[in-house]
């Protein structure tokens, strides 16, 4: 059967040439970057290189802004936990929003419940965006800190990260940002958009699973996460994952080198696709903005279906998509995403997104244009509450 | 020039069969194990395959008793905060030995600090041994962890573990082990040891960098280190480094099925590295006890020398080793193991550990040995403190 890979918010697929960049590193130069020895030292040239590879793709200032970790997850418990003790005489509160991915909104809530740490949760549009001003509004004599994602997961908004920034920065509040979904697929630059932390994971832009980077502006002080070892210059314990950081690397740079090209041609597929939905499929309503999203984002809300049949239905027809967040995918619960944009229950739950890649072809888009609306309408002629149809 | 690798305990050469294990999870089976489609199942199979291999290899009850995480620090990380945090309405006090991997020394520190954990540092004897009576004497009220290292990293001394289990099972106190110098060298039974915790690295046994697991025993509960999503049912959050764990399991399988066997060749190529040093070099002293430890542990102090000029010339002579852990080389404090064995700061200074693995030659043996001995004259030649020779 066609195979069509359409989750690639949920994880990508490694491409050949970093798998080849990473290969040696298994069994030709795997000695311990820390050792003194000759077998460490091919080792600590390639965290070297990768190093320059991740600050440049964020134009860093240094590459000594650049922080090897296990990945995003880790990246934002690193900096919550991080800000909240080392910013402790400061004040206690944090400002995020109701939409960011669990690994800010649960360890907000450990830090809630351990520290005593205040969070304000600021509320989105309809299109999932929060602005400067509401930002401004909510900065306290006590705020420590301003984490709010890069764009989102679910739905592909982009956030105001420039605007946001430079309220913060004049504001002299320390700006985190969670990238996760937009490094390697939009423009970045932590400089002109004053980002002061930013969290990436090198499984989203074509990198392997199990590793990521904080970026951590020079001057900005962050104590370690992981306590342990002096690797990563004493800010991040344990050995590190030289394999996955050189992929990262290698990643980091191929996506860089080809956004322009890869945004274009993605975006390219994706109207496409949103295009054949809109004209093919009644009663929809996409999820996030329309312009300011996510190149390779569709979500829609199909009403009088439930997301959960709608992907099995997919699945049996090859066609890989999601409903929410991997990361939440088999709980039974809507998406706090879609509620938070002020989606009524009912529909929060039936929602499809289809997440694109410079490896998805216009054929696969075809195919599951040519597939799609005959599955929404089997399953709506199944569904007590629809009218439609004939 | 001849390329000998004597930093097995620093880390270890992946081995062909795991890498070809790995590689298909980077490109073909890509999927995110969270998904809800045909892309996520054969990386669910793969997760599920993994976990029962690392369960089998500790003998533990069940696979549901292992977390996968990213490696043997983090696995420390996790008990030691999560312990401090869960149990805090029973008490406080965390007993330790003062030779633990900085991995538990550090996060007792910033356990003292932030949440003020009472750690007592138990001492060890010359071999670097602590006794199950010391751990029942040191056992409060107010007791809610002991953590004792399964074998130390630098001198390879195996402590008392089932032993000192058996302390803590019949005191009703939790018990962890730092096993990532033990596990795939020597046997390890969690269920017949009493241990309740453990962590374990890959890339310690020929597995791969990045990757790791900790075992906690059905009923004990340790609340997630790092937070967010809902994987490894909601006690490590991020997407599973697939390939890792897959690597992982592949290595555990493969050092567990030939233990006796490596172990048996190890130790008689470390016998003979052994002999072969005591016979020609004179005023050194054994660090670390000579039978309770590691089958691949040399460790000797060499009078009137500096560690680090030995590890230069043994590597411009192609013979990777090391002087303490990896973790901390590159600093100029003596190592805290050896001081804690109560070594001299001078004598602490110039200790040599090779650690071998089952990829070791004889032929490498007998060549370290033809080298060792006259760089060491060469270098005692160059002391001013050094009285012997001719």
């Amino acid at each position: 059967m066609r195979q069509v890979y359409l989750d690639n918010a949920a994880t990508t697929q490694v491409l050949p040439e970093v798998v080849t960049a990473m290969l040696p590193y298994f069994t030709e130069f795997f000695g311990n970057p820390s050792s003194i020895h000759g077998y460490a030292r091919p080792v600590k040239k390639a965290l070297d290189q990768a190093r320059t590879q991740v600050a440049k793709a964020l134009n860093a200032q240094s590459d000594r802004e650049i922080i090897f970790n296990g990945g995003g997850t880790e990246g934002d418990n690193t900096v919550l936990r991080g800000a909240a003790l080392q910013y402790r005489k400061k004040g206690k509160h944090i400002i995020t929003t109701s939409i960011e991915h669990h690994a800010i909104l649960h360890t907000c809530e450990s830090l809630e419940k351990e520290l005593g740490v205040e969070v304000t949760y600021l509320p989105v549009d309809a299109d999932g965006l929060v602005t400067p001003e509401q930002v401004a509004n909510a900065i306290r004599e006590d705020t420590i800190l301003v984490s709010i994602m890069f764009a989102n997961n679910e739905v592909g908004t982009i956030m105001p990260i420039a605007e946001i920034g430079r309220v913060c920065r004049e504001r002299g509040v320390l700006f985190h940002t969670d990238a996760v979904q937009a490094v390697g697929h939009v423009p970045i630059d932590v400089q002109k958009m004053n980002i002061d932390l930013l969290s990436l994971s090198a499984h989203k832009f074509h990198g392997p699973k199990g590793v990521g980077a904080l970026y951590v502006r020079k001057g900005v002080a962050i104590p370690p996460f992981i306590h342990g070892g002096g690797q990563e210059r004493q800010r991040r314990a344990g050995t590190e994952n030289v394999p996955g950081i050189v992929g990262m690397g290698a990643a980091i740079e191929i996506a860089t080198a080809n956004l322009e090209k890869n945004m274009a041609y993605i975006a390219n597929l994706r109207d496409k696709l949103m295009r054949g939905i809109e004209e093919r499929i009644p009663e929809i309503k996409l999820n996030g903005h329309r312009t300011q999203r996510l190149p390779n984002n569709v979500n829609y809300s199909i009403r009088y279906i439930e997301g959960e049949s709608l992907l099995l239905m997919l699945d049996m027809n090859g066609v890989a998509a999601s409903s929410g967040s991997a990361c939440t995918s088999g709980s039974l619960d809507p998406s706090h995403v879609l509620l938070a944009l002020g989606l009524p229950h009912e529909i929060a739950h039936g929602s499809l997104r289809m997440t694109l890649s410079e490896l998805t072809t216009e054929d696969e888009i075809d195919y599951t244009l040519d597939i799609l609306p005959g599955i929404v309408e089997r399953l709506r002629s199944m569904s007590p509450l629809y009218k439609g149809g004939n």
